[in-house]
């Protein structure tokens, strides 16, 4: 099989795995199926969900387009390369309970006619309300899948999730970070198979690690203060993906699926001018760790 | 008095006034105040205020700075001049009914120690629910302005904001427009003489014409439906404001003050994936004022 096959067939069973998951775990969550073509090649299965017991919104979306070259992706690979092929998983999950955190997932692979390749990807966690045992949890298994493949991985992709998910004009992080990989050159044979069998380590681990959070943190109860905390948090994710996050900006600059790029968004978003949490707070005590990130091990 | 002074100390009335007129037309409103400094040279001062009986949030923005020309400006301006001097008001009202619109207005001047100088400003409309005789009035109310000063102006900068508050992503307009103009040289003193009487002209319609809208339809009663399409459309501000809004991105990009810049932001907003109203209804009969914009006169 061409590896664009192997790849998008396994895209395709990824996203409906992780569905299976998130559904069984929610109990009462059943994602809608938006099958579209792109007009130029391939096309991708959108699976958006409102209102489950656990999760308010969520999105779990494959895609595989291929054909002509665009020119913004010839600028933004710097390639004059003819065709292109690219193919992935992006997942956006925003839990009901506060004490749920966020997760966002992206894995992806990306081939160009002049046999280029290469892939990128991660799953960084956006909590509320930080608990440091699940900060470790989370950090811990996806310190184990990079462990398998490089010891140096986790740090690496670690600091890179750090960076890319700061909300520079606020001085504070997203939420608590993960991994995040991209441009890693999958030419080689050798790479190729080693990324591959790694992207596919990644999006493994997605639905244990998130449906044992979601299970743990699902019925703790909560109240006015704690929801008023989260869409205060929310707008932040709002403001992260809106003005930084280099996925959604190119998608929105080059016609993407409106609908599918911004499922990121949260359902409901809130904006308090000048609004810090009470000192020693539980939200103060989470928002340290979004003030500056944190090394976990 | 030198023009500096003779446009800071009118901008700075101009807020009183107009905060004067909202805090008496919402009844309950009281705007806080907060006054800074900026390192470089200047300030200004931060009016903003939430939970009004009619107003939901709400900002009032004067500011007066100077100093040496910061590299971002000089990029933007395309100018070598080594000071410069820039002043203005910004509001943003977010009404809590769903019937008053939202209302934004700005009005700058920009000088350069080259002796270049500029005028720019506008005031637009954002109403979730759509009244077209609120909107001629809104309109009708800026051709006056306009007429008064050059009888092509009121098209040439309806057009301006027109093109200017487009969600492109969306294939939709941010409202109903208003007036939008920038950039335009008051070098010459007979061109400041006119540049500023219009600017001034403009400034002094906002209060009346936004209480009288205020007044209007703060008592029409509203209900669930109602809330949940107007927290629909304010999504669609976020998504100008964050994503298109050039004054938002160079003040982010500027390490500008985020409270101030983004006090534009409403209370609360919602994102629900594929949303679009019932056919017929009153907000599919809104949308439609903002899938295209419409010629009033």
């Amino acid at each position: 099989m061409e590896r664009k096959e192997i790849v998008e067939s396994w895209f395709r069973k990824l996203q409906s795995s992780i569905i299976e998951a998130l559904e069984t775990e929610d109990g009462n969550a059943r994602f809608g199926t938006e099958i579209w073509e792109r007009p130029g090649g391939g096309g991708g299965v959108t699976r958006l969900l409102t209102d489950g017991n656990a999760i308010e919104k969520g999105g779990v979306n494959f895609s595989a387009v291929f054909g002509a070259t665009p020119e913004p992706v010839k600028a933004n690979f710097k390639t004059e390369a003819d065709e292109f092929f690219a193919s992935g998983v992006s997942i956006v999950i925003h839990p009901k309970n506060p004490f749920v955190p966020i997760i966002h997932m992206n894995v992806r692979y990306f081939e160009l006619s002049d046999g280029n390749a290469w892939f990128g990807g991660g799953i960084d966690l956006t909590p509320a309300y930080v608990f440091e045992e699940d900060a470790l949890f989370f950090h811990g298994s996806l310190k184990v899948v990079c462990d398998r493949f490089d010891s140096s991985w986790y740090q690496r992709f670690k600091e890179n999730a750090d960076r890319y998910f700061t909300i520079k004009h606020r001085k504070e992080t997203r939420g608590i970070g993960g991994i995040f990989y991209d441009h890693l050159s999958a030419k080689q044979d050798s790479d190729f198979e080693r990324l591959w069998a790694f992207t596919q380590a990644v999006g493994s681990a997605f639905a244990p690690a998130y449906t044992n959070l979601m299970a743990k943190r699902k019925q703790m109860p909560w109240g006015e203060n704690e929801k008023q905390w989260q869409l205060h948090r929310r707008s932040r994710y709002v403001e992260f993906n809106l003005v930084y996050d280099a996925g959604t900006k190119f998608g929105l600059e080059t016609n993407g699926r409106t609908e599918s790029i911004l499922m990121s968004l949260p359902p409901l978003a809130r904006w308090e001018s000048n609004y810090a949490p009470e000192p020693d707070s539980p939200e103060a005590l989470s928002q340290a760790f979004f003030d500056k990130s944190a090394d976990w091990f």
